[in-house]
Order: C-alpha cells, then structure tokens, then sequence
C-alpha cells in the first residue's frame, strides 16, 4: 500500500473500460473507437445507447426491436407521477425532483434480468418523468408518452403536446449523444461505486442524478445562458461585456475543461446546430453572442493557454432556441448521461470489486473519555 | 500519473480523516479517539453524533440544545408520508423506500445553513421515514414522532406506538453508536463523491442509502438471522448445522472483514448486550445458538486465520431479541450511519476537490462508422 494521499483521485486509474475516451489534447472523444462527430451526424441516441451496452451499432432489425423495448417501457405509474406534482407544487428543483422520482422508480419495476434490462427500464422513463414534472409546474397535466416517436422526439413531444419539427428533434437527439457518456466523471464514478456493492441500477442512477446536480458538475451550461441573458439585459455588446467581466475577475464560463485543452468537439457540433437553429428562426442573437466571445476570446490568446469553448458554451444556447427553461439543462444532461452510467456499471460489474478506499487517519490518539457531567 | 491500475481502490489514500480509525490487527475502533467500547458504554447516539459533527463530546448545555435542534426536525411532510404509504402499497423493499423518502426530503427544506445544518435536519428524520414505513406495510397509520425521548427512544417509539422499556432504549442506542460510522467504507464514499461536487448533503445521503443497499456491504446481519432461523427450523443443534453446512461448502455469515483480523469490538459490545435481552426475556436462544457456533468455529481455528465474528453476527439476534423485523436491520444501519456520512461529507468539504478518477481506456482505437443500413 502506498503511503501517497490521492486527494481527488486525479490521475488514479480505477479500472480499464472500453466505453469512452478523450484525447483532451487533440479534442477527440470516442464510445467504443467512433468518432463522437461521426455518431452525432450519422446515428440516432437509441442505436448509441446500443453501442455502449451492447457493444456494437444496430444493425436495422436489431435497432427495431430495442426501440420497440425502450418505448413499451416509457410509461410510468401514477403513483410517480402523484409523488412528481407533489414536488412541483414543492417548488422543488428540477435534479432534486429527478432523483426523487428516479428512485421511486424501483417500487414498480419487476426486477427481471440484469443491469442492462434494468437500466433500459429506467433510461425509457427518465424523460417522462421529467416532462411531467415540468409540466406539473406549468399547471399541465402529463402527455402520456408516444411510442411511435424516437427518445428524442417524445421526449420533446411530452414537454410541449405538440410534436416537434425535424430540425429539433434531430438537434435534440444530437445533445442527447454527445452528452452519453465522457469517461470517468464523478457522477458516473458514483454510479459504479454504488453499483459496486451489487446495489440495483436504481440505486446507482439515482446517486449518479445526485453527483451531477452539484455545482462542480453539471449546471456550466445554464451558468452560459444566464450570461448570455445579462450582456442581453445590458447596454454592452457581447465583447465589451465580456472584456469589463474580465477585468472585474469573472470567470466566463463555459471555457476550460480538466481534460479538453482544445476545443471540445462537442462544442464544435452544437455550434453548427445553433447555425441551423438560427437560419430557420430568423433570430441569431445567441449565435452572435457566442461566436463573438469565442473569437475575442481567442484573440486574447487564451486559447494557447489550453482554455477553449467546452460543450457547456454551445449547449444552453441550442436548448434556449429550442425553448426550454434553463433550470432543465442539467436534467436533461441526467437524462443522456444515464445511458453512460448504466454502461459503466454494467462494465464493472463484469469483473466486480467492491470500491472501497481508505483515510490516512490524523485524529487523536488516544482520548480519556469523560461521563458528560465531567466534562 | 501512474500507470497501475487500482481496483477497488483497496489500500488507496483518498483523503485524511480525523473522525475515526480502524486497527484491524487488535480489534480496536476509535471516534476520534475515543474507544468505541467507551462511547458505546457511557455516551448517547446524540452525543457521539455531536463529537463526530462539532468535534467535541457535549457538555450538558450542549447537549440539551443539540438534541433539542434534532428533535424539532423530526416530523416530515405529509406529503413524504404519502409517498412512504404509496411504496409499502407497492410492496417496496424497505432500503429502496428508505432512499426515495430521504431524496424528497429535499423539497420540503428550507436549506438554510451549512451541511451539519442540512445533515442534523435530515438525520432526525430518518427514523421517522423507516418507522412510518414499517407502520404501514402493517396497515397502521404513522406515529407522531415524540419530543421527549431520545433519537434512540424515539425510533422504537414510532415503530409500535408505546414507549420502549430502559433495557431496549439502552441497546438500542448502543447500536446506533456502534455503527455510527467506520472509516471510508462503500456508502461514505458515495456519499463523499456526491459531496465532493457540491451536491446537497441530501444528495450524498441518498447515495450512501443506495450503496448500503448492495449485498456486498450492508444486509449480512440478515444473513445471519436467517440462519439463525434455519438452525432452530432444523433438527440439529447450532455446532452440528454449521459442521453440515460447513462440509457443504456453505460460508457462515457474520464472520471475517476486510479489516478485522480478530473479533470484531462491535460484537464484543453486542454480545453482552444479547445476554442482558436473554436474562430480562428469559428466551436465551439466539445466545445459544451464536455463541455456540463462535466457540466452535473458534476451536476450528478460523481465529488463527483471522476470520472472527464481526458487527454483524450479533447485531440481527439483539434486534430480533427486541421484535424488530430481519429486512429493517440494513435500513436501521443506514440511520445511524448517516451520523457518519454527514460527517465525512463535512470533513472532506472543507478542504474540497472533486474526486474525478480515470479509467484505462482497452476499448477500440479508430473503428469505421456506417450508416445503418450499411451495417
């Protein structure tokens, strides 16, 4: 054993996994050796979800009849959906409402198969639960899920009542992939810590829901959006406001990354759908806003020093043009994030130890315990 | 970095601690110090949660005005309890009710103060979640939590709805402190992962009831009851059912750990405290039967080989001795350990850094997309 203190665990390699990698130093991430901009073009999140548990991209047949068992499971039981109105008349937060619900989940699932039939159960639900908790607070009943659209698509069809046109749908779909898996990160290392114990899929998601509401986790690309709004109340242009935040110490978020010491791909792409978005509504404020601050952040030269746009830049943005309240972003983020949890600990279960560090101890020695009227 | 991989993370430093250590060689377990024999014997739960939490074992003032903190936070929502009605309808295990109730929990806090604050606010509510629950799987309506007893009291007040005789009260207690925590186990490191990213401590207790809900880390006192019951279902006598089941390749539960290369202190306490039940009952049974089978596996010479009877060999008989049902004695674990969580959750903010591990990427390097009807 050695003696060195590994606080934060960086740099310590907790297992081998085939699932995801990035090359933080070319921008690259891949599941499984695909490129991500390649699977975010060319497949669906379903036929990604079924190469990360299944180890392989569908084939036709094979994506028809794993659709066909996401969708038959997307329905949940009213006593979730009485507990997630329960919470929104709470006024509960989005991810907090999520973990509750996601829990709950296990009250009414029958248990058959392993971790991957399990995760696939609570993967298919994770969206109506949440549409329905957004609509709670609405004041709008619940749109029962429809099993003739995509994951994607009901997902959006569930939030609205009103199906979604392709280029949202398609966008949507895209987030979804890029945001399924990213290695080791400490939501999905708390996923395979609790599956660890052989605790069920429902434990693990739900804690995995827990780790990504934190504010070192999920949440930057909202932090974005609630910038972009500020330059948007201010009388500044984007760059002039982010030049007088600068020089008043803020941080500009949505740049940096532990890992990424180029742009992140995934901001590359959502770019690109923000573009789209923006041709077809007409309104590219978001889009100029941001491209503005990324060239002049640029110019600057902080890209040099390894602090370029990650995913969370983009991400807020095409979710706002999309209309969605900003307090969604990092549920949404759970929502495709499961996928990858799910895989983790589906992937080290197969050679299961149980994860179980140790403290150096700096306490007393040896303390004189005192009856409490003599102390 | 280094390049070997750590499984397990067994013999790891993730952080210094100074709230308790474990001597595996000797059989001694400390609370900052304190021997837990001493604490078990002569402090309260609500002390040795006040010397985990603030530090210090509390003077009379301090105590009078801690337990008064807990026991004005011990009711819940009514609408927690509906949701606790709705999962015992459903047939709910009791680990998974006890973690979806403690994850609502959060919508009904006022969240002020800091993670002792939001811990004490969730701790005392604890036991009123899981004796509310027990209550109704049975058809009966919940107890209101009492302010004149102690957490102790309290619980197995709620649980039949008559207070509890000194002798129960007392061992009751014993047991709460005795589990209170123990090093960086499984469930505290979840919960420590979710606290390292600034998640809500209702979060990290969520996390940390998931994992103990693993049949690698909580549940094995269950095992041992269960056995206990198949013993006196048998026709043998407790020696000649384990010299059976021995021969059998079956592994008697409740003995060996991971750190304890002697007899367990915990079952030392809870030994004695099993012959004080069996004295006030009459019914020395359970005391027989495990004490027997100590004795036998001792001459056996597992002991030589450090495989000794450990927490959870004695714990389920006490329990049982006291008319608690086998399936609340890993949710009863949880209760008390969330003294621990809380405190390690604190411990390790206050010094924070994200605990982000890696994972040695085995997977493939450049695979070569196609579209799907190309597949």
């Amino acid at each position: 054993m050695s003696n060195e203190l590994k606080r934060g665990l960086e740099g310590v390699l907790v297992t081998e996994s085939e699932l995801s990698h990035v090359d933080g130093d070319v921008g690259k991430l891949v599941y499984r050796g695909y490129d991500i901009e390649e699977l975010a073009r060319g497949a669906s999140y379903e036929e990604v979800l079924h190469l990360l548990w299944y180890g392989s991209l569908p084939t036709r047949g094979e994506l028809d009849s794993f659709r066909g068992e996401l969708e038959s499971e997307r329905a949940v039981d009213d006593d979730v959906l009485s507990t997630v109105r329960a919470l929104a008349e709470a006024d509960e937060r989005p991810m907090a409402a999520l973990r509750t619900a996601t829990s709950m989940l296990s009250a009414y699932d029958a248990g058959e198969g392993g971790t991957l039939e399990e995760g696939a159960r609570i993967t298919a639900k994770l969206p109506t639960i949440l549409a329905a908790f957004e609509r709670a607070r609405q004041g709008e009943s619940a749109v029962d899920p429809s099993p003739d659209l995509s994951h994607a698509g009901n997902f959006l069809y569930m939030l609205t009542g009103t199906e979604p046109d392709e280029t949202s749908e398609e966008t949507f779909d895209m987030a979804l992939t890029l945001h399924a898996d990213h290695g080791v990160n400490a939501s999905t290392f708390t996923a395979m810590v609790i599956g660890s114990t052989m605790a069920d899929v429902c434990s693990a998601v739900t804690g995995g829901v827990g780790a990504l509401s934190g504010s070192l986790h999920g949440g930057a690309n909202q932090d974005v959006m609630e910038m972009l709004h500020e330059i948007d109340a201010s009388e500044k242009g984007p760059v002039e406001w982010v030049k007088d935040a600068r020089a008043n110490g803020r941080r500009i978020p949505g740049f940096g990354h532990r890992v990424y010491k180029v742009k992140d791909p995934r901001a590359r792409i959502l770019e690109e759908k923000l573009r789209d978005l923006a041709d077809a509504s007409g309104d590219a404020t978001w889009l100029e806003y941001t491209t503005a601050i990324e060239s002049h952040l640029e110019s600057e030269g902080l890209f040099e020093k390894g602090i370029a746009p990650n995913v969370d830049f983009y991400s807020g943005s095409v979710y706002d043009a999309m209309g969605i309240p900003m307090d969604l972003y990092t549920p949404i983020f759970a929502m495709s994030r499961a996928g990858g949890w799910v895989a983790h600990v589906n992937e080290y279960q197969e050679d299961n130890r149980l994860i179980r560090p140790r403290a150096r101890y700096v306490g007393a020695a040896d303390a004189a315990f005192a009856q409490i009227d003599d102390r």
